[in-house]
This record gives structure tokens, C-alpha cells and sequence, in this order.
């Protein structure tokens, strides 16, 4: 590598680019740029076909296995920097850091592009709160081999560090788009997509709901559930009982029982 | 509230034992004691017959909501302290903070005096890594009605904060307790409890496996599984599909997965 690529300074331009794209959604909106972190994410980010702006690595962290063969090979054909140990520590958002960042192209999905199969299974969010809830979905969704996760009316973009963190690579194999509710909601209808909702109030037990057509599992905010426009559009209201002594599941754990119901229901 | 009882300055050596307290499992152990935060898990301790040892609160934040007024209620009764907002500020260990924190004494459950009824539905867990995992399985839990969670071996004390914190209350609603693997087996297999461990390997879908009489589900950590011991110990191994790119669940999911399952067989 040549030695006017090393970054040495937490004041060089790049670096105070780079955590703001980490830091504010507004700087990753305007420049249509995200920021990735770890070997695994990234090579999940490259084999879903991303394209990679800008890589940072730290020679010193990274080590030597074969994955790590993998990043210096793509550091030849895009557009990279090296860093020092001491910068590196600064702009990690990580506990345990595995020496690589990248600037990764945005690359928007819409409800237009969107591709089902035959009876789809998806997961609609409306206003999900927290970006680590949204990685977690992510995972679930993953493996119970759901369609698409829907972000209605979202309080956080879906390109979020601990988003992207949180979902262990499912970021980049579960198609996820947001939109608004009404769009969402046009949407399924158009297509024949039973809208189930998971509420306490007026609703079934969920593993009395058939799910195994094409199917949406909707899920509001832990404090104040979904908002009516949903309530009204459902095919069904579903619940997950609640036999002990608090009034909510966390909402991640709630799409997970409800999307491998409908595994289950579906094998 | 006597003026000689308020705290104004971190350097209180009440203030450092707090904070030692929530710090330090070591700490926690040799006391005794440990630290709840929040005005919720405060009255869902009491609820539980937990013995509060001291409080201290900030009417500053506390507010006044009937709730506040019942902590002002067990301050007529407890040794109990104010402190300033500066103080609390620096002591809180959430966010969003609710103005009370207490020392409380710890009371330990073993098997021995584990009630459980017929058909018993427990969790056990080897090893949990994350405090914050662990609170979540006993939301879940509660949520289920299981009989009870059990830690093996465990890598964390059951009195972490991030663990009280995390649980939302369901800490002081579900009974937990700690021992060691064979201990746990020696108990279970004594009790025809049977033993269902979560491995991928030599398993057989969940759902397809029956949970209606006596459960135990046993899990192992994200990274390394159950250990031998376990699954030779197993009437039956038992997995959850992994139908896209990721190769686990969460522990925390899986665990809810699975006891919402044997929530459905049994109703």
C-alpha cells in the first residue's frame, strides 16, 4: 500500500466524513452514503451486490485469515485508505473491532421493485422505535425465510449503524424497504396479501390464524401499538398471550414467534 | 424530608458503595445487596417481598403521580436518603431516569426450594453470556407462565442491573435461580422433567416434538452451543429451521420461539 494512502490524523477530512455519516442520517440522505464495519458485514454487503465508494482498513487489527485475504484483494480495485491503529480506535462504533470500515453506496428498494413469490410471507413495522429492534427483525426474518420487512412511516433511516450491526448480515439478505401506511397498506391489498395484526384488543390467538397464504404480520410500537388506519385495513387481529404478570413482549421477540407460527403452519 | 438526610456530593461514601454495587458482582456477593432502578421495578420488587435495605430518590425528577406517592410512602418506613439532581445524574445507569434507586437484599432460590406444579415448563440457560439476554428471556418467560429459569454455570450474577433492567420487572415475577449443569440434570431427570436441548445437529424441528408434559428447553450460548454434558443428557434435541443466510437466532428469540410453542401445544 502505497504510504500517501495512510491516514494518520482524526483531522483528516475523510475520517470526519466518514463519522458523520455514522453519526446523522441527514449526512447519509444527502450523499446517498452509508458506513459499514467488520469483515463478515462487508463481505455479506459485496456478495449482495453493493457497491463499495470507499474503504478504510487498519493493517495492525485485521490479521491474516483467508476473509481477511478477501478485503485486501478489494482494496486493490476500489478506492481505500489505511489507518492507524490510534484513528481507528476513534471512529470504531464497535466493542470488539475488526479493523475494516467501508462507505457503501445507498441502493433504495420501493414497493415497485419489490419481487414475491407465491404466496409471500412479510413482516410490516409500522414506526419502529429503536434501530437495534429493526436489526433484530432483520435476523428473525432471515431465518424463517420472510419475503421483505416493511418500515412504515419510520422514525429511524434503515441505513443506521446499529441497524445494520444489529441484524448480523440480514440487513443485506432480507429485502426491506419503507414507505408509508397507506402506501403499505394499498399495496397488500392490491396483491391479495392478508394483513394480520398483532394487538391485545379484539383479536385472535395467533396460532388460531391461518397464515399460510400470502401473509403480513404487522407489528406497532411496544408503548403504543399500532395506530388505527392499520386496525381498520386488517383481515385479522392476532394476539400472542400474554399469561404472566407484564402487558408487552419486546417487539423483535413478537415478529419471531409470530413469523415461525407461520413456518410452522406452512411445512 | 430531614435536611441532614439529603446527599449533595458524589463523594458520599453511601454514593460509593451505591455505585460499587452496581458495578461490582464481587461487591453484590460479599453484601448481600444489589441496586434496582426505576419506579416500576421498585414497586414490582416490593410486590415480590423483597427487603429494601435503603433508598435514595430525587424529587427534583420523581414528579408526583400516585405511583411517587407510594415511594414517598416506603420512605416514611425505610432508611432513606435524597440526593441532588447532580448526584442522582451521575448514579443513574439509564437513560431516561425515574428519580429512585434502592439497595435492596438479595434472596437466593435454590432447586431445593424450587415449587413447581405438574407439568412444569422451565427455561435453562448454560452459561448466558449477556446479562441484557437474559433479562429478556425472563420478559419472555413471564410472558409464557413458565415455571421458572434456571442458570447453569453461569457467567454473570443473576443481581446485574442490565439484567433487572432488561427483564422490565419480569426478574421479580418469574423464579430464577443459578446451580451447576449436573445438579440441574441430577433435579430434572429425578422429577421426569423432560430435557429438550436446542442444537442444530442431530435435532428434530420443534414443532414437531411434544411439550405438554413436564419441559425443560435448554439452551447454550450464541457462539458455542451446549456443552456435552447436555446433550447427552437430552430426551430429545430439538432445533428451530434456519431457512436463509445466517446460521442462529438470537438467544433471547430462540427462547421465546420455543416456550410459545409449548405455550400453543398445551391450550
Amino acid at each position: 500500500m502505497a504510504a500517501d494512502n495512510l491516514i494518520t490524523s482524526l483531522q483528516n477530512p475523510k475520517i470526519k466524513r466518514l463519522v458523520a455519516l455514522q453519526q446523522k442520517s441527514s449526512e447519509r440522505r444527502s450523499s446517498g452514503i452509508f458506513v459499514i464495519e467488520g469483515i463478515r458485514e462487508l463481505l455479506h454487503c459485496l456478495e449482495a451486490g453493493y457497491v463499495i465508494d470507499t474503504l478504510f482498513y487498519c493493517s495492525e487489527i485485521m490479521g491474516n485469515t483467508p476473509e481477511v485475504q478477501k478485503i485486501y484483494t478489494l482494496a486493490e480495485t476500489v478506492r481505500s485508505y489505511q489507518v492507524t491503529k490510534e484513528v481507528y480506535a476513534k471512529i470504531a462504533y464497535r466493542d470488539s473491532t475488526e479493523g475494516v470500515m467501508a462507505e457503501v453506496q445507498v441502493r433504495t428498494l420501493s414497493l415497485h421493485n419489490l419481487h414475491l413469490p407465491e404466496n409471500p410471507l412479510i413482516v410490516v413495522l409500522e414506526s419502529v422505535e429503536k434501530p437495534g429492534n429493526l436489526g433484530a427483525i432483520l435476523r428473525s426474518a432471515d431465518a424463517a425465510a420472510a419475503d421483505a420487512v416493511i418500515v412504515c412511516d419510520p422514525l429511524t433511516d434503515l441505513f443506521n449503524p446499529n441497524l445494520i450491526r444489529s441484524s448480523l448480515g440480514a440487513f443485506f439478505s432480507v429485502p426491506c424497504l419503507t414507505c408509508s401506511s397507506q402506501e403499505c397498506i394499498d399495496f397488500l391489498k392490491k396483491k391479495n396479501i392478508r394483513i394480520l395484526t398483532a394487538q391485545l384488543q379484539d383479536s385472535h390467538l395467533y396460532y388460531n390464524t391461518d397464515m399460510r397464504g400470502g401473509t403480513a404480520i404487522v407489528l406497532g410500537t411496544e408503548s403504543t401499538g399500532l395506530t388505527n388506519v392499520w386496525r381498520e385495513a386488517a383481515d385479522a387481529h392476532i394476539r400472542i398471550p400474554m399469561l404472566g404478570k407484564l402487558d408487552s413482549l419486546n417487539v423483535s421477540v413478537s415478529a419471531a414467534i409470530l413469523l415461525f407460527e407461520a413456518v410452522r403452519q406452512r411445512t
